[in-house]
Order: structure tokens, then C-alpha cells, then sequence
């Protein structure tokens, strides 16, 4: 018998007489005449429907694996297209339903599948969840490559500790942590996990022109936040011969609506399930719109426009301050629940690698943030320094000349004018699909208190 | 002017008046009535020839960044499409060429640019490697998504610790690791980097049936082998619902074939470099073949072969020991230098979780190592033990059964027959390019007494 995933014979044109089919019961309904089960595989949202003798009852308990041979024929019923007459039913694993936390015809809420990791992918919602992630994945490493990018594999552990974005998770051998910290680091120097491959994609920028990296970063930040992880993903890119912010923004967007258009397309029914009954108030279509286009203030403006508000605000706006969450949910209604960049920023509030725009003694620096509805910071970039007197004098006053030699050297040998942005992948994922914890858009969420399985 | 990429500019059909290209200057040759400049932008092995009036000629040093205008023409050269006859020249960013540790016409062996992690993906050969490393990540995502695999991001940082795949990294928060090791955990337990995304996997593919993840994987280990590194790519596979080693080993193949395949047809010139000067005895073709299989033999078939060689080995072959360096190679040059699937491992040299063949009491375990000339083991894989009395007889013996209840739970719930590999990213690499050191195939390698950058 020809084995079929059940996408594949939900979407087949043409009736079949023997096939097989692999998957879990989602659910079971037995009249006097007829058994009617449905088969999931986790190829798709929608379940395989197989209609049986009820004779062939056994077992079939909602969350058992089972196997069916049988017709694929024409559904009589309107709302799919095939099912399945079942000649054999095997059950392959049986489930106790009594202590299985998940139940047939449940919409079981995110925080409640949330105590279950090794199940929760079962569910309807994560199932959906984790296919628009794969498919997200494949698309932000498609619109890159289509472009002209090369990928690049940044370090995760790093000798870096000193670019001040956060909190660093230290990495030492098992036995060394056991014993006490006064031995030989495994690599010679003190070792962290990655909070940004930035630094190592300029040095490819330097060689590809175009480049980006996908994978984990760390902050080991004691956070409650619906909004951070320990462990999180980040799209980061590097452009060489770029003198426009501008440029960079157009590239955030492009990466945006591109990779939003594809999962649209390859995952409507997954996608159509967040809009419908997790965040039904969500508005990110028009992002996608071709004649959208997002805001653009400056911070001074934001500021100003902070400072008029009638909001009484927790932290004072105040120029040369960061912007704090509640500034940014403003300035984000303010602009009518719209995307907006917020563009050069204070010299002194940002990172030693950001260019000064010169319009006055280090007032501002070339940088932006992408602001969004309910996540607030979705993207953060910058054009990067890369005059070597303006570069030399920032690190020596930050006592960090020693230290950053060889981001010196790039700056020496052919440097160009360049510029990048990191995406943050789960802030996405919680963007567009309306997910409120970030927890619930990763497989395996690791927060302070928190690293299960 | 239109902006082109070296890579466009090379390929185009039409030539264009007013085109401007950016990039690096690889070579300078000046003639008394013509300067000709070699330029490349790390879109392709191959660099623009531009053709200039010599009193263009004005800081062009090897390496540094310039921005040329003028009329792309066909070139009269048999070697290559296209020229650019520039109008202007103007150096972005000059490159003193006395400290510039690379040189114009050089070709800089792996082992001295490996000195300069900052700067030898500006080489032609890391330039090369690079791009092909980036075609291979690409070409192993569209690999499992064309055949209906979902991508999981399995965890960076577990608390499983137990699965004796070797020595752990630790994970501490950085004040935490100054100070005493009595201080609570950031994750309330120890949290380690992980060696294996598999048993993670194991969970989504109980909901998505076929699941991969291509990701970092680590080893504290305290080698200066040439086949390994402290952090590593693995690309792992899970596949439910499959019953034979067979299968396991036909994605192997199918991938490895596959991913060769896109290679060879995407960056032909980026792989030919390696075959013509990195490793010319390459014989790595033969392996995209259609007409070639694999060898594969049984671990008991494997010892014997060594016990009958006239070969003295260092470690004496003996069956229930792990096969060592010496003893793959000696497999693989007795098959005739091909790849080499060896099957059926004793009992108790695998990890609990690979399937009892039951052959006897406890004496071999469905697990599979695909071996491969001159790199040793290429993947590893296995079918699991799904049976719920085999796995919590097991792990009772092993003392982990409290551990792993949430794994035993897979069985409970709805069990299948399963199985999957993975396979070292890296070592492909190694394998099919024929680069001697690993440390040569990742853009910035970590190992032992080393994390440059």
C-alpha cells in the first residue's frame, strides 16, 4: 500500500485504493453504523478523516498511534476534500487517556500546555505554532540567500564580554565548575555565551559585502518578562558599502514583509488559527500591504512627543534617557498602532561601534529601532563606525583599545562604510501572530528559574 | 549608475554604460598605456577585471576598498564574459599593504591564515569555503523541508546532563562564576551546553512525525585532533513511524547525495579550488553517483575483518570495544576506500536509549556509524528503544529513572517505532572538500587553549 502523509492525502486529486496512513487519533466518534476518526500527522493543521466498520473499534483512544490502510476517496462532506475508507486499523501505541493531560475536543489555553513540554507540541496551538516556525525559518534563510547574502555561522562561545548588552552567561568545563574557580579556564581566558554575532559578521562583511547569521543568543537576565528569554533567536545582517540608514530600514522591512508574505502563503490554515482564536484583534495584514509604509521619527522628536503627552509617565522622558517600555507602547499609539523607527539616538546611550552622525560635539549616533505593536522592540540596527580616528579615540577612552585590536585592524585594511540590524526571531513570531508570552513561541522556552528537559 | 555585484557583473548578457562596482582590490598590474585591476566583492571565486587609464592609478593598493564607474564591455580575454572599463576610480577605504598580513599573488597556506581570524575569510580559499559553507546550510534546510521534514530549534542549554556523549561545558552567570560555587543556579539547577538536540527531537517527532535541526553542539573535550572542535554543527533527524535501519540509512545517503549535488552545481569554481590545490587525490565524486552504494557490514563482521588483518594495531580489536581511529580507517581501506555503514553495536558500548535487537540477551542495539575515508565517522544514528518495558527496565539499571520519567512519558503516549542521525557538518565539510583540519571549515573555531574574537 502506497504510504501517504495525511497533507498529502488531504490535498491528492485522485482516489486511491490502497493506501496507508500513519499518525495520532484526535478524535473518535462511533454511531450504530459507522466509526468516524481522525488522524493527525503533524504535516498539517487539519486531521485526515477515516471512516470505519465499527467493528475495527480497539484501542482507539484520543492521542494513540495508529496506522490505516485503506481508500482514499472524494469526501461526500463539504468542508474537505478526501478521506479514508479503512480496510485495516493497527494500533501502534496505545495512550492512557486518564493521565494523558491533553483531551479530545479541548482548546487546552497556552498556559496550561505550557507544564508539559514533551506534549504541548501535540496540541493544536503549538502544533500550528511550530510549523510557522519552521516554515519562518526556511524563509529568513531564503530572502538572504536570494539576495545575495552569504550565511555565516557566528561563535557562540566568545571571548567578547565587554560590548554592555546585558547580563553574560560564563562558560566553564563541568569539573572546573565542581572544583574550585582558581584552575585553568578551558580556553585559556574567561569565556560567555554569545549576545550578538555582530562584531564577527562585520569581519565577513569585510570579505562577502552581504552577509547574516541565524541562530541562539543569551542574556542571562533575572526576567519575569512575557518579552524575554535566557535562550532566544536572532536574525542578524551586515551590509558593506552603505552610507544610508535608510538602506538598512529598507532592509528590515523587505526581510519583514517577505518572510510574512511566504508564511501567508505556505501556512494560511496554521496561521489563520492565531487570528481567530488567539489574538482575534490582530492587525499585522497591513504590514504586509504593499502601499504600507512604516513611520519614521527621530528620537529628539520622540522625546518631544513623550513630552507632550498627557500620560503621566513611571520614568520622565528626558533626552539623553533610553527609552523605556511604556515610552515605547506611546510613541507606538501615537503613531496610530502603526510599525515605527525611531532614528539616531544619543552617542552616550549607545555601543562604541555606532557611527556618529556629527551634528554636533558626539550628540547622536547613526542607529534605529523598529518599534511594534504589543512587542515593542522588534529590530535594533546601526551604521557602524568605521573611520579609524573616530573609532580609535571612542575605544581608548573606554579603555578598550587592547581588547578590540583586531576590530582596529578592519578599519585599517579596506574599510567601508557599513551597516546592519538584528531582528529578535521569537519577537516576530509573537508579532505577527499575536502571541502573548514569548514562551509559547519557542519548543523549548529557558528563562531564570527555568531550564526544563 | 547602476550598482552591481562582481558576481552580476561577470554573468551579465548585455553589456551597460553607466555601472558602478564595489569591492576589494585583489590585483594591480600597471601598464604603460592601460592599468588593469582584478576586483572582487565575496560574491564569487572569480574578480572583475577592470581596464583603466593609468593616471587612475592612485592609492590602489592590494586590499583596498574602491568604488568603480563605467562601461561594463565584453571582454576580449578567452577566460572571462565581461570587463569593466572604468571612468572613475575612488578608494573607499586604502589598505597598507606593508601590514596587511596577506599578500597580492599569494597563495597563503590554510595552517598561516588561520593566524588571522579577522582577515582570512579575505583569502581565496577561506573566501571559497565560506561560500560553500553557506550553500551547504541552505542546501541541507531545502533538503529536509522539500521532503517534509519540520525544523526544530532544539535547546542550546539543557539540564540533561546524563547522556554520556563526553565532557560538558557548564553554564553560570557571570557573577555567579566569580564568586563562590554555593550560590544558587540562574536555572535553579545545573545547566550545561548541549551535545545532542536528539532527545529533544524525539519529542516533535512525536507530533510532526519527520523532524530535524541544524544547529551548535559542544564538546569540553581536551583535543587537538584535527577531527574536532570544543563547538560544532550537527545537522540530527527524527523519523517516527520507521521500523528499519535501512531507512535511517537511505536519508543519510539521500542527503549526503543531495546536498553534494546543489553544491556542485551552485559553487562548482568555490569546490574545484579545493580539488585542484587543497586535496587533488579527492575522490569524493564518486559518492553522487547513482550507481554506488555504500558498503555496509555488521559490527561483529567489522571486528572480525580487523582480527584477520595482517595490520598490528595499537588497540587490539576485540568484540564489545569501541572501534578506534585506527580500526575505521583500516574498515574503510578494506572496503576499498568508499563510505562504510557499520550496524548492530553491542549492547552495552550504546547510550539506553537505542533499540534492543534482542539477538540474544542484551547483545546488540539497532545503531548505525557511517565511516568515511579520511575523515572517520561522518554520522551516527540509531532506531529507539520505543518499547516501554525494555527503556524503564534500562534506565531502573542505570539509575536514571527519575530523570527521565517526561521521556518514558513518549511511550506511554501514543509510542512509535522511530529512529534518526546525525551528522557532523563539519566533517562533511572536511570529507568532501578533503581539508586536513577541521579548524579550516568554520569561520571561528573553538577548541582547547583557543576562542580567538
Amino acid at each position: 500500500a502506497l504510504r501517504l502523509r495525511v497533507r498529502e492525502a488531504l490535498g491528492a486529486r485522485e482516489p486511491a485504493d490502497a493506501v496507508r496512513v500513519q499518525g495520532w487519533v484526535r478524535s473518535v466518534r462511533s454511531q450504530k453504523e459507522v466509526l468516524f476518526l481522525h488522524i493527525n500527522d503533524g504535516s498539517s493543521l487539519e486531521s485526515l478523516q477515516v471512516v470505519a466498520d465499527p467493528s475495527l473499534e480497539k484501542d482507539l483512544t484520543f492521542g494513540s498511534a495508529v496506522e490505516v490502510q485503506g481508500k482514499l476517496v472524494k469526501s461526500p462532506h463539504r468542508m474537505q476534500n478526501m478521506e479514508l475508507q479503512a480496510e485495516t486499523i493497527r494500533v501502534v501505541g496505545p495512550c492512557d487517556i486518564w493521565s494523558f493531560p491533553l483531551k479530545m475536543r479541548e482548546r487546552h489555553p497556552l498556559e496550561y500546555v505550557r507544564q508539559f513540554p514533551h506534549l504541548r507540541c501535540r496540541s493544536n496551538t503549538l502544533g500550528a505554532l511550530l510549523r510557522i516556525r519552521s516554515e519562518a525559518t526556511a524563509g529568513i534563510h531564503s530572502f538572504f540567500q536570494d539576495n545575495g547574502y552569504v550565511h555565516i555561522h557566528t561563535p557562540i562561545i566568545t571571548s567578547n564580554d565587554c560590548e554592555g548588552a546585558g547580563e553574560l552567561f560564563q562558560i566553564e568545563t563541568s569539573s572546573e565548575a565542581k572544583e574550585s574557580a582558581e584552575k585553568t579556564h578551558f580556553f585559556n581566558v574567561p569565556a560567555f555565551l554569545t549576545v550578538s554575532g555582530q562584531l564577527h559578521l562585520e569581519v565577513m562583511a569585510g570579505a562577502f559585502t552581504h552577509v547574516f547569521t541565524f541562530g541562539p543568543t543569551f542574556r542571562a537576565e533575572n526576567s519575569q518578562s512575557r518579552r524575554h528569554l535566557a535562550e532566544f533567536y536572532m536574525v542578524e545582517a551586515e551590509l558593506s558599502f552603505t552610507e544610508s540608514l535608510q538602506d538598512i530600514m529598507q532592509v528590515m522591512e523587505d526581510l519583514f514583509k517577505t518572510v510574512t508574505s511566504t508564511l501567508l502563503s505556505k501556512c494560511p490554515h496554521d496561521v489563520e488559527l492565531f487570528h481567530k482564536y488567539i489574538a482575534p484583534a490582530q492587525k499585522v495584514m497591513h504590514v504586509t500591504g504593499k502601499n504600507c509604509s512604516p513611520v519614521i521619527i527621530s528620537y529628539s522628536e520622540a522625546v518631544e512627543i513623550l513630552k507632550q503627552a498627557s500620560q503621566t509617565f513611571t520614568f520622565k522622558p528626558e533626552w539623553g534617557c533610553d527609552l523605556q517600555t511604556e515610552h515605547e507602547k506611546y510613541l507606538v499609539k501615537h503613531c496610530g498602532e502603526v510599525p515605527v523607527f525611531v532614528v539616531n539616538y544619543p552617542y552616550d546611550l549607545k555601543p562604541f561601534y555606532m557611527r556618529d552622525n556629527e551634528d554636533g560635539p558626539q550628540h547622536t549616533v547613526a542607529a534605529v529601532d523598529l518599534l511594534v505593536p504589543g512587542v515593542g522592540e522588534l529590530c535594533g540596527g546601526s551604521l557602524r563606525e568605521e573611520r579609524l580616528p573616530f573609532l580609535e579615540s571612542r575605544l581608548q577612552r573606554l579603555g578598550l583599545t587592547d581588547a578590540y585590536q583586531w576590530y582596529l585592524d578592519l578599519r585599517k585594511f579596506g574599510s567601508v562604510p557599513h551597516g546592519g540590524f538584528g531582528m529578535g526571531f521569537e519577537r516576530y513570531l509573537q508579532y505577527i501572530l499575536g502571541v502573548d508570552n514569548i514562551k509559547d513561541v519557542i519548543p523549548f522556552p529557558r528563562f531564570s528559574h527555568s531550564c526544563l528537559l
